[in-house]
């Protein structure tokens, strides 16, 4: 199981359009096959800067994410919106290690 | 509900021996009322490199974390193993919104 934290770093007139959009991509997300969770969080110091904790079984579902239609979709429909390049870091997933506790 | 991620930097000797406190004390703080995750995840890039993903219905549950026994025990234990200090980033949770998402 392998999770990446997804930071992102949005325009501040481009937050309330930012979380609609992402909203969106979570449900679906979520119900893509070996996706664990795909939580949607906002910084609690900072209105413009939001987590996406993305937790899949496999490498490959993690990747399969990024061929998916919702997630081209929210690519696209983001992209102006930010102000800055988006940073994704990579783990591995120690506790739960049982598929059950996800 | 909110959202802590606790980045941890373990001394390189030290890293098989914080896995298995980091194993307990994530086994006990599942079953903290309010608790939702406390996910334990090493860094793909940096194996002395971990984050705490802790999640709890209310900043209330979360602050109750730190008077258990099993949290205490922890900090303890390991807080000769950290290469520096901890950092915990707070966030609030906008999906799933639904507390049976968690």
């Amino acid at each position: 199981m392998v999770v990446t934290n997804v930071h992102v770093y949005v325009k501040e007139d481009n937050v309330t359009d930012f979380i609609q959009a992402s909203a969106e991509n979570h449900r679906a997300s979520v119900q893509e096959p070996g996706n664990l969770r795909f939580d949607v969080l906002q910084s609690a110091d900072d209105f413009s800067k939001f987590l996406l904790y993305e937790a899949y079984e496999t490498e490959e579902a993690a990747a399969a994410h990024k061929k998916t239609d919702h997630y081209l979709k929210w690519k696209d429909t983001v992209a102006d919106w930010m102000a800055k390049p988006r940073e994704g870091v990579k783990y591995t997933v120690l506790c739960p290690a049982e598929r059950s506790g996800w």
